[in-house]
């Protein structure tokens, strides 16, 4: 399995991500193509690591104050290059370089899964209940219209199933309220156009048989009330951002009456289970990356802050769903999708 | 001052509503109406509470699964019978019943004050900084046109100048990401309607001198990175239960963790200064109700689910808000505001 790893525009720059190849090797059996900076690149790498990974040399990469959009022209950057290389013959891509680059580049370059209108990035999110909710779109379609809402649903579905291997996997509408009633405009005309895709074919008297389980709130989110969850990216964005938010709102209460004596940080040290349960489930390291979904080769985003622990998840993840072959079951779940004027008209 | 108090339609009953006002006359001056059942709250008042109030005896009132719009018809309801003493006057107004309900009623009975598109709810969030972030609107209107949100940064504005006494208070606009160049379709042109409007004037060279800060993040919320926080309600609806819901995940891990343990129970013992701070922040009943913008009377609306605590916070407010002339303030920020052809068709 060949994976296209971009060293390029991450944050922390290419140590980290040159580590994770590294860490992810010692587990896994692939064979890295790393586009780049060759230079500092090789410099970085073990004698026993160069034996094992191909080196593409593309120092220029998107800036991370650049346009999405400049991506495209921007023939000789490490992104442009690993598209390139991961359309003709590559398995997978990781980069944590600029994420709209990558996105756009994705879709114009390995095309959209017929029946896709947009392709989505999605996340898993902490959790207390049996299984990790995953959260799409979170970032690639700010303004969707409710068509957009049913593909995420239909890829998050087949996400959940086929690479996280959830046995009756379920959806739901991230909503106002979890009444039918309740919602957008854009939610509530998603709401019936997922009720009547076939894969979730969903009657009102007897709504417990289909997967789509309808209309949930914020709060289900961390309590996997339903498998996968589906809004819009804007409303991901502000979701992911508030999460992070609270959870480092109250981590920092905790900092400061620590600092503040002997008392609390024995108190947190014999309650360090707790925190560490809650640093496990909300280190993004640990999930790895954002796969974009819809798209004909499996993509992910992994976090501009990414060190090398994400990026090995990220590489992980990334074996996960090409060997699941998520492609090939995400078209035939569209395929059942009529391919109407209006869906060909916006390709 | 003469304020309403909605017995009816809360899912804790009569009781605490009458204990609240009960706290509440003991530390200020003020003439409770009450409304409501008037023989189940004659039975919970004790002799002394009952020469301080008057009770309009209307038992009926809206179930929460009615529709908000069968209260305009419903004339002997609780709401209905209030919103007209209010309206006839009285000052102020407290309901813990259902919320679309009193919306509905206030809008209509009250009138919208002259420039205000849409009134919006607001509440204050838990923080970190220096001072609680109000964050609007929060469910009164979940599709918003650019219009609506400029109105919602004015009204914020100026509640949290005038009731909350904030000096140099600030406005931020929920975006997903916080160049200016992030949004929707409708908060990118609300952005533009928010530089633009002379109580905010915000030129691009000179972007520190407005109140207005342009777009916010998630956590900013959080870390009181502005003081007043402008959304839809359903997005705003989206952040209240994810903020519940991450708070709520956290503290089940560390329930379960004291459950398991004698050592973890001394440490939660241990840090009981930070759990009580976070409970404190987290505990919407101190931070009383939700109060109804953009309406000519002062209206504040109470979790369904209010205790007596929540109660007298809410009657706090009201006080407050009357005191400040906060719907005089409102209507001065408004006055800057061209009536258009638009604004007066859609009154």
């Amino acid at each position: 399995m060949r994976i296209v790893i971009d060293l390029m525009g991450a944050d922390l720059g290419i140590l980290p991500i040159v580590e994770g190849v590294a860490k992810a090797l010692g587990t896994q059996v692939f064979e890295p193509v790393l586009v780049g900076d060759a230079t500092k690149a090789k410099a970085l790498i073990s004698k026993d690591l160069a034996s094992k990974v191909e080196i593409i040399d593309c120092p220029d990469y998107i800036r991370m104050e650049e346009q999405a959009t400049d991506a495209l022209k921007r023939k000789e950057t490490s992104i442009f290059v690993g598209m390139d290389i991961l359309k003709n013959g590559a398995d997978a891509l990781v980069s944590a370089g600029h994420s709209g680059a990558t996105m756009g580049l994705a879709t114009l370059k390995l095309g959209r899964i017929k029946g896709v209108s947009r392709p989505a990035l999605c996340t898993l999110m902490p959790s207390v209940g049996q299984r990790a909710s995953i959260l799409l779109d979170v970032g690639a379609n700010t303004d969707c219209k409710p068509e957009y809402l049913l593909d995420f649903a239909i890829m998050g579905y087949e996400y959940a199933r086929s690479v996280l291997g959830y046995e009756n996997a379920s959806v739901g509408l991230l909503s106002n309220g979890e009444e039918d009633s309740k919602g957008s405009l854009a939610t509530k005309e998603a709401f019936k156009l997922i009720s009547q895709y076939p894969l979730f074919h969903r009657e009102p008297n007897n709504a417990n048989a289909s997967a789509f389980k309808g209309n949930v709130e914020g709060n289900d989110i961390f309590v996997n009330a339903v498998d996968v969850v589906v809004c819009d990216g804007f409303v991901g964005n502000v979701v992911l951002k508030t999460t992070e938010g609270v959870a480092s709102a109250i981590s920092s209460v905790f900092r400061n009456e620590v600092k503040n004596g002997l008392g609390a940080k024995l108190g947190a040290l014999l309650l360090k289970g707790a925190f560490s349960l809650i640093r496990q489930k909300t280190d993004y390291a640990e999930y790895g990356g954002a796969p974009l979904l819809g798209v004909n080769k499996t993509v992910i985003i992994s976090h501009g802050k990414s060190n090398a622990r994400a990026i090995e998840c990220a590489i992980y993840q990334a074996i996960k769903a090409k060997e699941s072959n998520v492609c090939e079951k995400m078209a035939l779940a569209f395929s059942h999708k009529p391919l109407d004027e209006e869906a060909s008209h916006e390709s």
